[in-house]
């Protein structure tokens, strides 16, 4: 086996990469939520004064990424390489991001798992030795993501109870090889898990085995207990997926109890929110982790996460073709060692 | 800068990862092409025996996964990762293949220039330590393709002159850390250009800035000349890209007037099979380079090459929102060291 190969799907990165900094910017809804306080930038209107909201979802991209460059003391030409990727069909708000940053660029498609993906990605193309300083990034939109793969919002469709909230909003990390920051020590890479789930209002369940599947993996091979950790977050489970999978962690024998929670349970106030089982998207974790998860690690009340971003793998073609939704998570041990 | 780069986006690996073995699954019209006789398996119909050309897709790419793994007498329990992606909305073709393959998956999305990020980033996960087999795949399919982005078969649509014809095929490697075949010694990472092309019926001159910007840096940054290289060879930039590419290549010095050529006028002829500018999609390159490139070096014909995939990074509601088509292009040295 490799030398940096822990188990079956896990690495362990020899010089542990570290995240310089982050930054996080949301649309209105998610800047009144419990964490709005946290987040660099909300916006007054999700369309960000641009004419379409695929073109404000590009531009919130791009002004998570300066940020982030900017958070670090670095400037565009100081990154190397661009991981990155969104909800939008050929993921378009990332490249034409990557067409105005002009940074070496390497797309990405995990649905909302995508953020896990990039910093993993990131941080083995660090550790590997080829290069210095890398930016992850992804974005999701409320209403590019609703008339893209449900219903233009227009027709105002009604949600059931189990439906999840597109989270607006961008986040990324510089992730490095020399400075100061929390490190990224391990990484599960996920696989593709089924359960026969069809419906696209009910993306919670879709996911939770995958989600389940890859954390047990990732304790299994690094040897890592669930108190060793100060939190355990998937990406966008919602209400219902997190149940479904901390039954079965449960079930596993891992007691997860005190730290088991969810990105897209904790950026909305699920009560008075109306957003039915949770916020979702590919923005959801990376904003989540930008703007409450990292800030809690540099102060220092939260010394070990495990990030397991998670995503649906369907599309409307491929619904509308009667096929269930595969899901897929990666997961991250992100660790204060400063 | 680190130990392992190159200049200002190239990688040198260390330790050549190697390309145990390939493989090419095509359709119909594929293989009546010039290199028919070179492909592994000829479909009698584009529909591959299901209901749908997303589920024909799907199921060309996982055939073209079992096949490059047997090649490389490995069983797919063999294999620590798969990279992949194609061009279908969310890459439902690579999703629903390494749902059934079950082998730890990182999806991308580089449009047509997947198989030289997903070889790449094979190579990067090997020669870094942390996996020692991984599967490199993308696929493309011309009847699910057109539907996705330009018109439905059933309309016949009128085809200008400029347009290129989507390869249905799907092509996979096997990258080692151990054993015999050429290998991956240098790698570019490309921006994403756009000089402002906005037909989409024109994808090779949306393609072609890139694709030069990307051949051009990596003959700079690893010090290689045309001339050490037996083939130099575009993605899927047609008749008019790669014309144009050439040309840019040129001005700044370089001759290729022997060895630039490209994998979507490779494939067809041209001439008699109605394809006007030459091939394209994300399986073009990847069953070039399993069908015919790949096989070359093996007989020690070709000994060097460059391996240039290209992507128009469009989406269909990009082109309807007025935006112009970036293009990007990732490059790769292959080398037969045997």
């Amino acid at each position: 086996m490799s030398e940096k190969k822990l188990g079956v799907q896990s690495i362990k990165f020899q010089n542990p990469p570290l995240i310089l900094s982050t930054s996080s910017v949301v649309g209105k809804k998610e800047g009144e939520g419990p964490l709005g306080k946290n987040f660099d930038l909300v916006l007054d209107d999700d369309l960000y004064g641009e004419s379409t909201f695929e073109k404000a979802e590009a531009k919130m991209y791009k002004e998570a990424v300066y940020r982030a460059i900017k958070g670090a003391n670095l400037k565009p030409e100081g990154i190397d390489y661009m991981f990155g990727g969104d909800l939008l069909d050929q993921i378009i708000s990332s490249s034409f991001a990557a067409r105005e940053l002009k940074i070496p660029f390497l797309g990405l498609y995990g649905a909302c798992s995508t953020m896990s993906e990039s910093l993993l990605l990131s941080a083995v193309i660090i550790d590997g030795g080829y290069a210095d300083n890398v930016v992850a990034v992804t974005s999701s939109h409320f209403c590019s993501a609703e008339r893209q793969f449900r219903f233009p919002l227009e027709l105002g469709a009604q949600r059931p109870p189990t439906a999840q909230w597109t989270v607006t909003g961008s986040g990324a990390a510089v992730v490095a090889k020399h400075g100061k920051g929390p490190c990224i020590t391990h990484a599960t890479i996920g696989r593709v898990l089924d359960f026969g789930i069809t419906d696209a209002n009910n993306m919670g369940a879709a996911m939770a085995p995958a989600a389940a599947d890859t954390i047990l993996r990732h304790l299994k091979d690094t040897g890592h207990m669930p108190c060793d950790y100060d939190l355990i977050i998937t990406g966008d489970l919602g209400k219902i997926g997190r149940d479904l999978a901390k039954d079965i962690i449960t079930s596993e024998g891992y007691d997860v109890e005190k730290q088991f929670t969810d990105c897209g349970i904790e950026i909305f106030d699920l009560e008075s929110q109306d957003v039915h089982a949770g916020g979702s998207g590919c923005g959801c974790s990376a904003v989540v982790l930008g703007g409450y998860i990292y800030k809690e690690m540099m102060k220092g009340s939260m010394k070990r996460v495990l990030l397991a971003s998670t995503g649906a793998l369907l599309s409307p073609t491929s619904s509308m073709q009667g096929e269930s939704i595969p899901g897929i998570c990666h997961a991250l041990t992100i660790e204060r060692m400063m």
